[in-house]
C-alpha cells in the first residue's frame, strides 16, 4: 500500500467527493456569527427604503431664484414622518437619516447657514443643486434583489444585509459534530507529572484549537489506550454520536496500530491510506456508515497539525457549503533538498509593500520538531522532485 | 473642527497612544483556545525528552558486521521503559514513538525484515546505519529554551507547545469587555414590522459580528433612543461595566447629535473628531476616567463597519499585545475620481498564483450603500488626491 501513495491534490479530490454536504438549520440572527449562510437574501423594501435625508441641515424645495432667507416651518428626525412644505420660503430641519419632507428636493448642510431663532440665512453665494444630499429610494437596490448569496461566513458585513432585510431566523450549515480522539498509552495530561517514556497529550488540544480557529467548535476530546477492544468500543459509540472523527496516532504499519483495522470493521470503508507526503504520510481516510468523515492523523504533533491543515479543514468547509480559497505567495529562504514526495515547510508569512505574499521558510530538522513551529503562520506545499528557487510561487496553507 | 481633520495614519497613532495595554489573567488552557498568549513557554524537557524511535520495527545494537537473522528478545511500545540489550544478536520490537532501549544504537523499519515467531530475517543486501531512525534527546530542543512568545493568538501550533511543555495554565490578555450601543429614536429590532422611515437594527449586529470574528467575543448589545438623560444615564452606566464602548449613530453635527457632549460631561476627554476619509469622517474617538475606550462611529451601516475594521479592531489587537500585521494588494478595476479625502473601498481579494494578493474593486454609489458589501472581503484604503493606477499597490483591511 505504502507502493502506491496518492498525490496530495488526488488526496483532496478523494476527500472532497467522500463527503456529504451538512444538512442546513434555521436559527436565530444572534446566534449566526460566523456560521456559513445557506439561503439567499433578498432586499426587503427598496434601498433607500425612502427618500433619505443626508446631511444633517433643512430641507426646502429648490428653484432658480432661491430665498437667501427661509423661515424654519418644522422638524423631521431620523425616525419622524409627517412634515410637509407648505411655502416656497419654508424649510424643515432635517437630520442625517431621516425621511425627505413632502415637497422638498433639496437638503442644504448645517455648515451652510447661520440660523437665527425660526430663520435660516444661507451662506453668501452658496448656490445649492436641485436633489442634492438626497439619497433616493431604490438608488441602491430595488425590493426584492438578491443582495447576498449563500456560501459565505456571516461577518460584520452579513449581518449587516441580513438585520437591515429582516431576517430574524436564518438558514446557516449545520456545524459539524467532531470528536478528537488521541490514542496512545505513552499519552498523559498536561497536568500530570511525566514519568520517563511518557508524552503529554497535546496533539487533542492542538487539533482543537485548529478546529475552533478555523469557525468549527463543536468539538470534544477523547482519548483511548492502546487496546483492541477499547479502541473498537469507543470508535463505535463515537461514531453513533458525531458526523466527523479526527484520530491522531495508530496508523502506521506498527503492529498496535490497529485504528485502520477496527474502523473498518466498524463499517468505515477506507478512501484513502498513504499520501505521497512528509511529513503527514501515513494519514487514513474513511467514510463511515452514515456518512460520517474519519481523518486518521499520524501521531507526531507537526503531522497531525499538517495533516488537519491540509485536509481536514478545507474538507470541512467545503461540506459546510464555503468556496475554499486558494492562497499563493512567494517563497524566500532555505526550502532543502527535493524528495520523492511533496514536502511542507512552516512558513512566516509577510506582505510586502508591491502586494505580494512573502513565504519565508523556517525548516525543521524532522517531521517530529515541533519548536520549528513557534512564529509561523502556515505552511507551504513544495512538489516532489523539484528544487524551489527563490522567489517562486507555493502554495499557501494557513495554521 | 471639520476644517482640522487629521489623516488615517495620524488618527491611527493618536488611538494606539490612547489605548492602554489589557491586563493579562491566567486561565486553564483548555479555555486558551483564539486568546493571546502573554507569557514566554520555554521547554520543559529536551525534545525529544528521551533517544526516540522513529519507526516501527526493531531496535538493535548496530555492527560492522551485522547478523543477518536475529532473536526478538523483548518488546518495548511507546510509553514503556525498562528494556535493555543483552546479547549483540538479540533485538527488541519497538514502535515508533518508544523509548529506545537501553544498549540498542540502530532502528530496523518493519519493511526491511520477514519475520517467523522470535526470529527476524533482515531484507537481503539491506545495509542499516548505525544511529538510523533515532530522534536523539535534546536534537530539536535544549532544555529551558524558549520555545514560544507572548504576542501571538492561541491556535494548533501554539497550543501544541503549551500542551507538550506542561503548561496547563496559562497567561493571556484578559478579553475586553465592549458594549455595543446604537442610538436613534428611527431604530426598531429586526424582527418588527417596519414603519415609514423606521430602519431596522442591524449595525449593534454587524458589529458585534465583526467584532467577534476578529477574536472579541466579550460583546453586549445596547439601544438607547435620542433623548439627552437616556444617553448620558446609560452611558454612565455601561462606562464603569465595560473596558470599550462602541457607539454607532449621533456623532455627525446635527443637533440631536449630543453623543459626544455627554461623553466630555463623564469625563471621557475628545481624542479626535473627524478623520479625513470617506466613508466614516464623523468617527468621535476618547478615552475614559477608567481609559475606558471609546469609539462612536457614524450610524450609516458602511460607515460604521469600515472604521471598526480600519481603527476599532486594530486598536484592541495592540491593546490586546498583538502585533498587527500590514496587508498590501495590487488593485484591480475602476476605483473612480481622487478626492480630498482618504477613501475606502470595498474589495473582494484573490490570491494570484504569482503569490500578489489582487483586490478586485467594486465600488459604492454612496457610503451608505450597503448592498455594495456583499461578497467583498474587505476595504483597501486609497489617498487623497491622487489617481490609483490599476495595479498600484494599496493597503487592505480585511472585514
Amino acid at each position: 500500500m505504502m507502493d502506491v501513495l496518492i498525490d496530495t491534490d488526488a488526496a483532496d479530490r478523494l476527500v472532497a467527493d467522500m463527503l456529504p454536504a451538512l444538512p442546513g438549520e434555521r436559527i436565530a440572527l444572534r446566534e449566526a456569527i460566523g456560521r456559513v449562510l445557506r439561503q439567499i437574501v433578498r432586499a426587503e423594501t427598496a434601498q433607500p427604503p425612502f427618500d433619505r435625508v443626508m446631511m444633517d441641515g433643512v430641507a426646502l424645495r429648490w428653484r432658480d431664484e432661491l430665498s437667501r432667507r427661509l423661515r424654519v416651518a418644522g422638524a423631521q428626525m431620523a425616525g419622524e414622518v409627517g412634515q410637509a412644505l407648505r411655502d416656497d420660503d419654508d424649510c424643515i430641519d432635517v437630520t442625517t437619516g431621516a425621511v425627505l419632507p413632502e415637497g422638498c428636493d433639496c437638503v442644504i448642510p448645517v455648515e451652510r447657514f447661520r440660523r437665527d431663532g425660526d430663520v435660516v440665512a444661507l451662506e453668501e453665494g452658496y448656490d445649492p443643486a436641485r436633489g442634492q444630499f438626497i439619497h433616493r429610494r431604490g438608488a441602491d437596490c430595488a425590493e426584492g434583489a438578491v443582495v447576498l448569496e449563500g456560501g459565505v461566513r456571516i461577518g460584520g458585513p452579513e449581518m449587516s444585509m441580513l438585520a437591515s432585510n429582516g431576517v430574524a431566523t436564518v438558514e446557516v450549515a449545520r456545524a459539524p459534530r467532531i470528536a478528537i480522539i488521541s490514542t496512545g498509552d505513552e499519552l498523559v495530561p498536561v497536568e500530570a507529572t511525566l514519568r520517563p517514556g511518557q508524552i503529554r497529550r497535546s496533539n487533542d488540544l492542538a487539533l482543537a484549537a485548529s478546529l475552533e480557529r478555523g469557525g468549527f467548535d463543536r468539538v470534544s476530546l477523547h482519548h483511548v489506550l492502546d487496546d483492541r477492544d477499547a479502541v473498537r468500543d469507543s470508535l463505535d459509540a463515537l461514531l453513533r454520536a458525531h458526523d466527523v472523527l479526527v484520530l491522531s496516532g495508530g496508523v502506521s504499519m506498527g503492529q498496535r496500530d490497529f485504528v485502520p483495522d477496527c474502523l473498518e470493521s466498524l463499517g468505515v470503508r477506507c478512501v484513502l491510506h498513504g499520501i505521497a507526503q512528509r511529513p503527514g504520510k501515513p494519514i487514513w481516510v474513511g467514510i463511515g456508515p452514515e456518512s460520517q468523515a474519519v481523518f486518521a492523523l499520524p501521531g507526531n504533533p507537526v503531522s497531525s497539525l499538517v495533516c488537519m491543515t491540509r485536509y481536514v479543514r478545507p474538507a470541512l468547509l467545503r461540506a459546510s457549503g464555503l468556496a475554499v480559497p486558494v492562497e499563493y505567495a512567494s517563497i524566500r529562504g532555505d526550502t532543502g533538498k527535493p524528495l520523492r514526495l511533496a514536502r511542507f515547510l512552516p512558513v512566516r508569512l509577510e506582505s510586502d509593500p508591491s502586494g505580494t505574499l512573502l513565504a519565508h521558510a523556517r525548516g525543521w530538522s524532522n517531521s517530529g520538531d515541533f519548536t520549528a513551529l513557534g512564529g509561523t503562520h502556515g505552511i507551504v506545499e513544495l512538489p516532489p522532485e523539484r528544487s524551489i528557487a527563490e522567489g517562486a510561487p507555493v502554495r499557501v496553507f494557513r495554521w
